[in-house]
């Protein structure tokens, strides 16, 4: 038996993964258990079985900030890669016991890792790096599952832009053919992924800027809290002139896709110096939470009016999607698109990541390439990860 | 066809492994083929088949000292975790090509990532953490052959120290049922595996202190030379008490086993502060250097005096077997002992910790753990690493 018949057989039966994402949000870890098989159409299927989010520990979070605005050593990146593994297998041991799953009912655990750098290539002729700190062979040590992760660095290393992954879930699992398909997903950043109804043109998906980030660190500043629930906030805020001009001037949003996008540009800097410039840190916390909340709006769907169909099917999923105030922007900016909600296809907003990533461990222990070159930009497409057992 | 069933596959035919090595002495990467078997009696046969070794790139060397010495970014990390990823790619398609290698007829490449930080717990209570640099999925892209890494990770999360790992190699290729066999490596750290005659004893094996770390420093310093090749800097000078008997007083030398360590300990500025508080500044760049590389011997000699059998054979490999002046000063510590030299084993001393770590990863395809228990204080035996294909 080859690895190709091990793929084979991998393939032919339903296997239960559990997958795991902690954005860049550095909100929690969102984990899911999903059950993959393929129908015999050849359609690949899931059923969500169970999901949660964990809240990320605060000092650890902290400790990542710290580790991602400040000078460090190598011990720090050691003990951070240390720490974030811990938390994920804390994670997995729990989800399993609160959700009374049996360990060996499990094939595979498929991990994200924890971004703490991402720098896509900026031109045809470089190659771009990427760093998700977490360790596979400790994790699967510790839970006793096989597990796999590590899912950027392949396409990264053949030119690709190591993101977005999500695309390959999106064109098998929400494609209509009675209309274009665009699925957003608004966590720390926002994404996009189009699925034209005409398979034959082919995915369309990138980073279309900030998702919650900036009006997370706006929160942060002005009111000590992690997030804006709701959107509470930002309703009670209204918009800064001098403060949107300067946002809406800044050259990812309308750059031309494959584009990715990270806290290398959307960061605490990025903000302080905007609100020193426009003139507005004296202003009112919830002008500043209102501008930037339907900055971010603005910015995901002048990306679709720019390059996409603004006439299509809209899923949004991530943490944005709750945000009323963010929501009502959005769909005003696009009046002529329909909006769904993710329970229409069978899964919640929450775990729309972390159900991507087990798609994308079944798939790779299937031999079956996850990045698509159109969409990142890779010379080819991969099996995507690395694999401890 | 579960793991179970290719794993048994992988054992079944011998398999041809390439072996990567770069150790903390940033000299180069040590490369192998080699080919594992499993015999009719059930033990375990090896045949090197090619080997080389590539000088480090002395750019990346540079910035990779500038990394682990001084505060950094965490951009710098994932660009040297790219830069190094990059420099294993270009070895492996060089030594395929300048050998003439068939990819195709290679199983596996097994690569040891370069270690940046690893700090192994101090306490049965503690669990440290290690960080090796290289992403396994980019590697395997590259140059298209399945690639296992990250082999250090799974023991340190299991409570173990992560080091070393050469032992499982040493307890089944240098046995001899005579008499007890010393192991000992040189690297940029030193360390050694005792393998008594008598296999119910198991095995013992740990870090010594510095290989050619201290040696190779002051080199750098006082001749701007990268080493002491063979040993010929030492031999002109004279052992400068003060500075020796500083050195001897090093804890780490005479605390018990198990026991690792690496650049957090012995660096430049352990040398520098050395150096000063013996008042040997200016003295001769000889006398430095001969005091270290005598000091060396004797760390390592007085480690089996205090913990291991000095009436053994001795196998010494690493880049310090090539240092006569090295090699002179510890056979005088250790007139009993009868030194070998690897030939009698079927290696080179250059090529041992990349063929071990070819067997590490031909091992984890097996699903055979890599870790001893008794070496590295780890909770269980593990399969080690983690695979791309």
């Amino acid at each position: 038996m080859n690895l190709h018949e091990f793929q084979q057989s991998w393939l032919s039966s339903p296997r239960r993964v559990i997958g795991m994402m902690s954005g860049t949000s550095l909100d929690g870890i969102d984990i899911c258990l999903a059950e993959f098989s393929i129908d015999a159409n050849g359609n690949h299927c899931f059923v969500v079985l169970d999901k949660a989010i964990y809240p990320m520990d605060q000092d650890l979070k902290e400790y990542l900030i710290h580790l991602m605005q400040d000078t460090i050593s190598l011990e720090e990146v050691s003990h951070a890669q240390q720490r974030i593994t811990n938390i994920h297998a804390d994670s997995v041991l729990r989800f399993l016991q609160e959700k009374n799953i049996d360990p060996t009912s499990c094939d595979l655990v498929s991990v994200h890792g924890q971004t703490v750098w991402h720098s896509p290539p900026k031109s045809k002729s470089e190659t771009g790096h990427t760093l998700q700190l977490l360790s596979i062979p400790a994790l699967a040590s510790m839970i006793g599952i096989r597990t796999i992760g590590d899912f950027r660095t392949a396409d990264i290393a053949l030119g690709g832009q190591g993101a977005p992954l999500v695309p390959v879930f999106d064109g098998e699992f929400l494609y209509s053919y009675t209309m274009d398909t665009i699925a957003i997903n608004i966590g720390g950043m926002a994404n996009i992924t189009c699925i034209p109804k005409n398979r034959d043109l082919g995915l369309l998906a990138f980073d279309t800027g900030p998702g919650n980030i900036l009006i997370d660190l706006a929160m942060r500043r002005f009111f000590g809290k992690q997030y804006d629930e709701g959107g509470v906030f930002a309703k009670e805020g209204k918009i800064l002139e001098r403060l949107w001009k300067n946002l809406c001037v800044i050259d990812f949003i309308t750059s031309t896709p494959p584009k990715s996008t990270g806290r290398e540009l959307f960061n605490k800097e990025l903000l302080d110096t905007l609100l020193e410039v426009s003139f507005v840190n004296t202003f009112p916390g919830e002008d500043i939470v209102r501008t930037l909340t339907d900055f971010t709006a603005w910015s995901i769907a002048e990306n679709i009016r720019l390059f996409a169909n603004h006439q299509s099917r809209i899923i949004v999923t991530g943490g944005g999607a709750k945000n009323t105030t963010l929501m009502n922007r959005l769909k005003k900016e696009l009046p002529e698109a329909v909006f769904l909600t993710c329970h229409d296809i069978g899964f919640d907003e929450d775990s729309k990541e972390a159900l991507c990533f087990a798609y994308l461990g079944w798939r790779s222990l299937g031999g079956l390439p996850g990045n698509l070159t159109s969409v990142t930009g890779a010379s080819t497409s991969v099996v995507l990860g690395s694999v401890s057992c």
